[in-house]
């Protein structure tokens, strides 16, 4: 089996909006996950980053948090198909969502709707020193709140953020043509001591 | 131990240029390497994609293939700092370095001076059907020749290619402002049946 | 004379932050000068800008806002060089600087400090209608505040907002290689009647 | 009456690509047209570039070319339109379309089809000495011939290159989302003496 990096043809979809491959890696890689890991994954949509995140932590626990029922059908249809038993899919809104879950090693958040300030607050106490908290933000507000946050809890966190753009090359006859990707930021927030 | 992902901070590096770790991360898993690959690194560098690829490959091995000879130090020096055991070093130049080499399940090309069609021709010789080749290219030049070889050789491989640009946020007073990365093209063929 | 796009080169900068060639000409365009118009550049640096706008608005007048002293020479400099007088250098920050300033047709905004909000309250009262400001914004924090103000005056204003990246193309022995530039937002904001 | 920047809403385009304003204003600022300039827009699709060129050169003249019936057309609307008169069209494929036109100061190039050189090596001896041609390109082989035929030709030309990128913000209730346009590189050759 592959490490990770499933394509995203493989994933079954729907209309649901997914990370594309690229910033799934990257976000998975920010984010440190080991073998006996438990992982968040907030606003887990279709289950990409869920089902990678759990073939990485093998031997731990991924909890793929969604509110949209179709996203809640995708994801077990997903881990269906790629044969993953330790995702366990939780139906409903962060941070209310996240009542009774255990404590976490790593968290993914794809989709915080207006309740960042809410769930930053709430994945910061639930997470291990030197644990790593990844969000993909795709607007400005969002991207913004986020680095707002951080800013006003210097002691909590520390802070990386990139912002990345993909062309795809898409052959026409003899052509290669750049095809564009909308660009994303993600932002890598480290629990201090 | 974390999967993949290695901070770029804590390779040795001198005064050797590095594939940043988005760039590396993305590359790598385009190869697809399984745990006993057998991958071919041309154009090592500082070793950082051989360090991660080996450890991937972690029952397979790795072949370093750098030309210069403070590349050939440091890919050691990584080597003994991450200790990895499964890197062998090969000083020259590709394609004549490449000589005595056993067959591989994928390669990765970060340089390739002006051999690249001669590389391509023993690498898809070396390769295992539905191997990988992934080549970062940060030139016109080098985007352009990968095409035209795998335009010229429909039979021989399938191909997709993409352009990967990176900003990272740089925090200067109270602000947070984009620094750029330079972008680079990365290219993966799979050897067809 | 050409139109307008001066080469960076040609302008005297000193250590001034310069807004490039690129970006100018689009802001420039984006403001929609027309000849007889009166222009605000606040935040005006090396005056690279308002020259550009003195000459398109070469039967009008544009009035360059700067509080950095080095800035106020350059644009000094500048004006000398480029043998354009209907530039009004205005040393101060803006709001207050704008104080006595007549009514205008267009306003840039390459530097605003942490006074955004001020300065576009007041900026609505002097501007014609449909008159446009246009933002040059390197960080989140600014394109962000820049966007809750527009978006918190629905009936003031309408907008459209662009992200542009550029790459230079490096000539390095037989190859040309991407070197980036940071990547800028723009912001062009219409007064609504 | 705006110098430069019609918006892109604004030309009649049927079905034929036009090229955005924010990359059209670029590359006719590159070409650094003066009032009496002669100019060639080879390729010219709907003429947005041709009407801009001729509002610049508004003593000089403009010659369209372009091989698609549909361009021809929709160039003719758009002259009308805009009411611009010293816009020729011919109908053709560079370089023999411009066969009989008169020498000229700036020459843009949007579309080469598999011309490139044959097209450069005469637009070289009609352009005047300093005079530019700007050549917009989508795909890796038209920028990668066009350097190529550059850098073979090192005392007709001197050049730059750039890479340019455009996100959109696009509002989607109370965010702004990126939405990205395909990149595009801009060419700009000089003539040497």
């Amino acid at each position: 089996m592959i490490f990770c990096g499933i394509d995203d043809s493989e994933f079954i979809r729907g209309k649901v909006p997914m990370t594309k491959q690229e910033i799934r890696i990257i976000t998975l890689t920010k984010a440190r996950i080991a073998p006996s890991d438990v992982v968040y994954d907030i606003g887990a949509g279709t289950g990409s980053i869920s089902i990678e995140a759990a073939r990485i932590a093998h031997e731990g626990r991924v909890f793929a948090i969604e509110k949209n029922p179709d996203g809640v059908s995708l994801i077990k249809e997903n881990m269906k198909k790629f044969q993953v038993d330790n995702v366990e899919v939780v139906s409903g809104v962060a941070p209310d969502a996240l009542d009774g879950l255990p404590g976490c090693d790593a968290v993914i958040i794809g989709g915080s709707g207006r309740n960042m300030d809410d769930i930053l607050d709430i994945v910061h106490d639930r997470l291990k020193l030197g644990g790593r908290v990844v969000l993909n933000c795709i607007t400005i507000q969002t991207i913004s709140s986020c680095l707002e946050y951080l800013r006003a809890h210097p002691d909590e966190f520390d802070y990386e953020a990139i912002q990345v753009q993909v062309n795809r090359l898409k052959a026409v006859g003899p052509y290669d043509m750049a095809d564009a990707v909308n660009p994303i930021y993600i932002v890598t927030a480290t629990k201090k001591g």
